[in-house]
């Protein structure tokens, strides 16, 4: 086998969802005729999704969503099979990158699944001749729902999109557990330092933060969460970590992570104050967490490793890893988030993509929830797929939650 | 001092959020004039709730809410204060029981509150004669308020009611924090067994499941979780608890503990699969999680100890804790939930009766969630309390998240 | 059955390593025409050791080590058995607590058992008549060892001494889980606080305080470790807490427990610093680790709660669990340690004056280990009650252990 | 910089106890005119121990301990070093293996410096040459340690030898902690897989299994243990793990890593009821705690990934990484033990080989103990660095420690 199937042939056994989607996709070839427009991380799990809905009919055409994201030789395996097409490359330029997101785009997909609204926006900005051919799409990130949801408020988006991040197991899993544990171990195989009696900075305390947070504990590191929200800093605090200002923090961290989806949260006002060694990381979305900008204009000098930026200012090393891109995936030896975190989220991108199919000509334009069933049909997959039983409530217990004449 | 008084000192020290509110009421008098009607466990806490609205300007008629959990010494204490009735008594049978309720109703509340919705049942059943004085009322527990739903679905609701238990406070610390650290403690003291090593069966994945597990396992306990909900259930199994059926969990545990809110959750069904020294518990809600009739009318024989009934199956031993009453207060060490969080609790049912007071007149019959200008209210209160400061969104970031042309 | 059965009876059936010891007891009678005196705490697990004794053949004569930690109505039912007689009263006068001392010693010992060797002590120094009846004695306590081993090298000490307390089975389960979960059910009890978010403040990382660190911080306490030993402070940093000077952890501390074995733990120089409301337990040995006599001299006025006395210093309240004595074991509701681990420890107790019966007169005067053999027997007796099986080593794993030519 | 160099000057950075011993080193040039042997692995941070020896003024001759962890880029900078001598080259043959060891043996060191006690056996069979030319020399690994306390058993050790593995702060600090993560980090970097809720099987409660289970199940995984020793095995119970036979888990685990020093823990026994997709990793010592033998001549086919070899059988896959070397090392993206862990170690290291370059000659041929001064002085260096202060005993403390007259 080449690489490239080696890789994908290994994330397949480790995603049992999507297997048993794709063998019932195989029977009901829901997206028959159909094409299916993607920007996602070109790696082996986001294979193993595309095999999913080309196994239901689709023609993919795929591209990346992150210059540094893409495995070629996952690319190159994907071009081997029926119906599917990758533009992805490796360090494509920002010029490449966007023609590729155009080849995508040429194919006038009926739905489209991105990963940071790249191909959304295109649609609603330079390529607005695809849009007559668009059904609807799913949107991987809360980033980019968040801004669907401004675009959406601002009546510019012309048609329905499924928030497939804002469902409960897409935030239990993929937040709290991927981006925790493939945040870690990259910066630990990056930089070999010991997580234990470690400061570790996490800033936000939401689904991705918490996870981090605990997982990091949990090697021995002493946390350190910053937060705006004051319930869920009250959370932090009640969840056994420190809480305090990112400007308190700067000072005492060894490392730190941004899990935010926001910007301008580690910056010039808090580079300086920090000890001489500090790492810093981002795990939350785009790299305007960490404000590398200041860093690159105001260091005296830079060094760079692999996957390693270093800043000097006034004598004290500042690290910034991965540029400030995601640190699980963006570092040269990161893998992106576990297996099986992908496997579900991916199930529940298999399973929106099929309720566009089937009924996205019925649904307005806006941002749209993952029904409800469909999440509840993931959970069910994967205890399967676990060989897990739970128990049912019994007829008299629904009655009993539904009464309000018992009691006491 | 007498010893009410000493306890309700005690409590009021670690209760800094209602201390600020109290200072407030103090000025405002947002109750004057207003009888406020209360049913709860009548404790130190409480009593710190009493007087705060008291301070407030209202007169303020409470009683118990669960037979075993009135401390008479708190009870005695409030009834030295101004303005203040307390007709809760330990060990009442269910005709003084209700009685003193009748006596709460006698004083025609404006504002009702409620730990499992006594008043206000008895309100729309045996006294509809009191129904014109209540401008509204609130909820304390997830089950009164799954009951009130299902009452204001049937159109039998007559008034707002505050469902104060639903609230991301109320969730995040009286639930997790509160119930798994007191029935913890509870259940060690009572016992005297170790947790280390135990299996600890957790019925529920909730708030209050998934506290008591943390916690449990935080002691060194291998804990099983049993759910209905598969997103729960596979939430716990990635959590790294152990998930099966009670069916399965029967013939494992060594401490089975219940926190569903629902009724039969162990059952005849399995009580005989259980190893000889089982030890079971109840934080859920009423006394019907654990089938405790079915045991008094199969045993063999029974032994009665302080907070522990041993029956006796085929020469094996079940002992259930405080009656399959809450753990945490029924037992006859208990105290109740932790003194923090219910200054919290409190603290949002506080400003949430000052809310009825002021703009209930306002809200149609139903129910009603915290306003969550309340719940954020509480917590700025409580990190101002605790001397941690956070951060704050600049405007940029504000922008930032709001805008969807921002990016990649 | 009487209170004091039921409560042996509860005991007994959580402590099987000593059932199937007493087992083998019976049939052997080991102890057949001695005397075993013991000065422990008189309460359900020690009267279940003191069963076991009697069943082979010792005639036991009790007092109790502490004057708070009797429970009366075990030492009366222990009064009921053939060949036991107990003279602890709870709340003993100094006077009475050594007459009760002279009474056990006056039966003519052959075998003492000490925990905090207070029968040892008196032998040695009042009551040297009974020194030829002894061929020797076990002690339970870190710092009764401590103190033998001082005697021993003034050649002070008359008679061989087991130390049950210096055994690996001792260390790992009395000190780290005993210890740990009943000081932390004691201070939730006593005081009701929350330990979610709490400032805990450990002194000493030995086996104690590490087990006390760790569950409290599963509890959700963000805990401060003080030492003396570099290499501890080390391994409690690397463990993730917090280590500092007592010094610097006296003006951060919400709680604050002892576990050193030591003196002058929290003293004059740390009261006046702490924070309002703070809560200090000795977790420990004697009543000398927190300065309560520099409290009682210097405090502005004092309160007396159940298990609790308030010191006020400039308007701050300093309170101290159980006037400083052992808070698991002298809280109004404490119960001493969990049934489970008195099991082991009083497994290895019953062993060890087994081999005091049957080699002690072999042994020199001075401070012996535990044979490991017996320390390994009771392991191997709980993990047959618990149903574990474990691996065996294969002989070419002792060949390959044991060989250096192999390798590479 | 070169990039052997980059990599140096990073892990330097993370050493601050090395570098306190080194500034100490240029001043009294403890080893002037001395050589130092050493076969260690060829890394950045072993770099970093080998500048502080140089400094001290030794002659330096190196090479690997493992044909697969060599960096060739580190080697060739540390040839760059005044008297320094690297023959180490990843990838190299058996025979081009003991061609370097012998290298370094031809410069005839004083000082020998193992890991896994390379140049002591070759010095004892092949190279007894050399034997007159060595004081002493210290060894890293508790396998080493082992086979050298056999070989001293047999009257076959001919010069003194420091047992650097065998203190608190390579147990605590090495062991628990270096290879806790970096196994982890190694398999989560290889693999791609999730740990949260994985069944996670470590063989061998030691220090190093020990570290491993509890981070693992920080992670989220529920952690298996096994072992021999019923003492472990009750104490990884009471610290809430699952304790069975590998006969038992082989059929569970989803995970299994070796923490042993011994052979055969994994074997034709346990592969066939192991689960489709089972992953096996070495994190003990040599590669045959897996027997891996077994699998290659079972096996119906076999696939081989970067880092992975997949044997199948009967259509299940097993995964063996590293080919069952150790996991943190010889994985493709391995960097061995963190930078701050090697610090401790190898300042442990270093201070053992100043000791034999001063005291060697009135040693005594056989293992010895690190001197407890050594451990405890590195102990205070690391507090140092970190900035962290611990109380000291007072006098008065002392006394009460040390006296047997005073208590109750």
């Amino acid at each position: 086998m080449e690489s490239g199937d080696l890789k994908i042939a290994w994330a397949r056994q480790y995603m049992p969802v999507l297997a048993s989607i794709r063998k019932r996709f195989i029977e009901e070839k829901p997206f028959s005729g159909m094409t299916v427009g993607m920007a996602l991380h070109v790696e082996a799990k986001t294979a193993v999704l595309v095999e999913t809905l080309a196994a239901g009919g689709a023609g993919v055409h795929i591209t990346g969503c992150n210059p540094l994201s893409t495995q070629d030789d996952v690319s190159a395996a994907l071009n081997t099979r029926d119906r599917v097409h990758s533009y992805a490359r490796r360090g494509a330029s920002v010029e490449e990158y966007y023609a590729a997101i155009d080849r995508v785009l040429d194919a006038r997909p009926a739905i489209t699944i991105d990963d940071g609204m790249d191909l959304i926006y295109r649609i609603h900005t330079e390529r607005q001749d695809v849009l007559d051919s668009v059904i609807g799409g799913c949107e991987e990130t809360t980033t980019g729902i968040h801004r669907l949801r401004a675009m959406a408020r601002d009546g510019a988006l012309e048609f329905p999109v499924i928030a497939v991040n804002d469902t409960p197991m897409k935030h239990f899993f993929d937040n709290v557990h991927g981006t925790g544990e493939s945040a870690l171990a990259s910066i630990m195989i990056t930089t070999n330092v010991l997580i234990a009696g470690k400061r570790f900075v996490v800033a936000g305390y939401g689904y991705c933060g918490r996870g981090l947070a605990r997982k990091a504990r949990g090697l021995g590191a002493r946390v350190i969460v910053t937060e705006v929200d004051p319930r869920r800093a009250l959370e932090a605090h009640m969840d056994g970590f420190d809480v305090m200002t990112m400007n308190e923090a700067a000072a005492l961290g060894d490392i730190f992570v941004t899990t935010t989806g926001n910007a301008g949260i580690i910056t010039g006002q808090h580079f300086p104050k920090m000890k001489d060694g500090a790492i810093l990381a981002n795990a939350g979305h785009f790299n305007v967490e960490i404000d590398v900008a200041w860093l690159a204009s105001h260091a005296d000098s830079t060094v760079h490793r692999d996957g390693i930026d270093t800043y000097m200012l006034d004598g004290m090393a500042v690290h910034v890893l991965a540029e400030g891109r995601l640190v699980n995936l963006a570092t040269p030896k990161g893998m992106g988030h576990p297996v099986e975190v992908m496997d579900l989220s991916f199930a529940v991108q298999a399973l929106s993509a099929e309720f566009i199919a089937k009924h996205g000509r019925d649904l307005a334009p806006g941002v749209h929830d993952v029904p409800s069933a469909i999440d509840e049909e993931v959970a069910r997959l994967k205890l399967a797929a676990l060989g897990l039983s739970i128990d049912r409530l019994t007829p008299e217990q629904e009655t009993y939650m539904n009464s309000w004449a018992i009691g006491t």
